[in-house]
């Protein structure tokens, strides 16, 4: 038995751009947009609008910014049955970037934010809805917040906002089931009116295990990636997410064959999914960054990384 | 707070074993016995107590036999603190080839079994406790038995033997946390006065969560690999299990440093871990060797294999 309220996002190519700076060709990202929508996934999100005052376009690739005239290019074509999202970080975008609805590929906007910029977030989101969009706010490095500064920022967007969803999002993979169930818990405590949403990282090989969780516990947005890709350890595989789930609409032969065309091929340039390093970081709840550091540097070297060594600088920073 | 009934027992070169038919070094198996030692790990299985009648040991190293003059090879100028375990297979192993415990290096003997060998199974079960070893039954391809056997087979464990434990063996990478919670009560139901034990295939990256829920519903006997180092997408990792339990006599530095010097070489030679072609098969609810065939066919050809093909080929079996 399956719950239709269920909405499925693929971000492979908004998260998997925190891999690459956002630079996939227009080709993948077509694939892309293309096998998930036969795939039946619900929302898909095909990169950043943020800003260019904040991210160079000499650094940095078209699907950090996802102008309306590239989004046009990579969905053309494809029948739509998905809904196009784009996410705007709350410390790094602008209003003004996000055009009326009539005159955009955009159904959704999703705020990401950690929870000392929830004024921000709130501000963007409204701007969203205001101009006929959908979204979300997605509250980041959750397993880093001051609990009661989280529950003032899930009180305000209870009451300032209309977002159809706020997203639980386990930047560091921290988290095992028991947080999950315990914020899950909370989340629903305070937004009596909206969804709850589930984005995880898979440090600690729990990306898919928690949002399993999340499920049981009725939380209705779920984020996954194709084979993981995803900042660090990854994200949720899609693949195994809609494997888990029962409604019929799902296919999974498109993914399966994008993955084998499109996504492993990429394993050549980047390096996602778990590691020793990644482990390290999730079980001491840090940011990844460390561990993208040294494993960038240990492939630069062509040597082997020096995990007890790393381990026990990773406890003094922890300890600092 | 940590429990300290339960019990971390490594299977590294056991499991290990099958993707190699047991063929490590000596070298190999006493460097990772020591940093399994110092690591607090209880119980450390060095592989199989099987029958050469069985296997041939032209094909099958010194590890699926275990005999007594290795073990105490491998096992010397290293401080006994943890117990040594060898399995023997109900349906390819003699009682005979088990001595009195006090001419053995072995302190506890598993017996692996099918639900349709049972009897086999708790025959050399008490063969091992009458002759003064610790034992355990584990039940393997558990997602598959027709449950009114399985019933019956856990009341014939709980009257018939006086073994330490009996194990939910998830040989397929098949289960969710909800089936975990499923047997474990079923389990526990039968079993009023044994142990409960997870040992967890990680086909759809669920090894580690599965056993997390299991410690949650009061299972004690925890079977974790090095990396995860086992068959196909392999086990539960033991740096991740050590990670998340709080008895305070465990230390991970060990840990982290066999696999850095000793494991992940091994990944030239063998291929475990998460893919396309195990998930595949986790999801599907089937034995792995066809995925393992699809991998070491497309490794030899050096082409990628055809994951829809493979996947439409294993639907069909499903049905067939």
């Amino acid at each position: 038995m399956y719950r239709p309220q269920i909405k499925v996002c693929d971000c492979t190519i908004r998260d998997g751009g925190l891999m690459n700076n956002s630079k996939f060709s227009l080709e993948e990202v077509k694939n892309i947009y293309a096998s998930l929508s036969a795939a039946g996934v619900d929302i898909i999100e095909l990169g950043y609008r943020n800003s260019r005052s904040f991210f160079s376009p000499r650094e940095y690739g078209d699907w950090r910014f996802c102008d309306e005239d590239m989004l046009k290019k990579a969905t053309e074509g494809t029948p739509k049955t998905a809904k196009l999202a784009v996410m705007q970080d709350a410390h790094k975008a602008y209003a003004e970037d996000v055009l009326p609805k009539s005159e955009s590929a955009v159904d959704m906007i999703r705020i990401a934010t950690y929870v000392k910029d929830i004024d921000k977030a709130i501000k963007l989101a409204n701007n969203a809805t205001d101009k006929g969009y959908e979204s979300t706010i997605n509250i980041m490095a959750i397993s880093h917040v001051i609990e009661r500064e989280l529950d003032e920022a899930l009180q305000q967007i209870e009451e300032e906002t209309t977002i159809n969803a706020c997203y639980i999002v386990d930047s560091f993979g921290a988290l095992y089931s028991e947080d999950i169930d315990y914020l899950v818990h909370k989340f629903q405590r305070y937004l009596r009116t909206k969804e709850i949403g589930i984005h995880c990282h898979n440090q600690m090989q729990l990306g898919f295990a928690n949002t399993i969780e999340a499920i049981i516990k009725n939380v209705n947005y779920l984020d996954g990636t194709l084979y993981g890709l995803g900042r660090a350890a990854g994200n949720c595989p899609l693949e195994l997410l809609l494997g888990f789930l029962k409604n019929p609409k799902f296919d999974i032969r498109p993914v399966l064959n994008i993955i084998e065309t499109t996504i492993l091929p990429m394993r050549s340039t980047m390096e996602w999914g778990y590691t020793i390093p990644y482990m390290i970081a999730g079980m001491l709840n840090t940011h990844p960054q460390d561990s993208m550091d040294l494993m960038e540097q240990s492939r630069q070297q062509q040597v082997m990384a020096r995990y007890v060594k790393f381990y026990e600088a990773m406890l003094g920073d922890e300890n600092a």
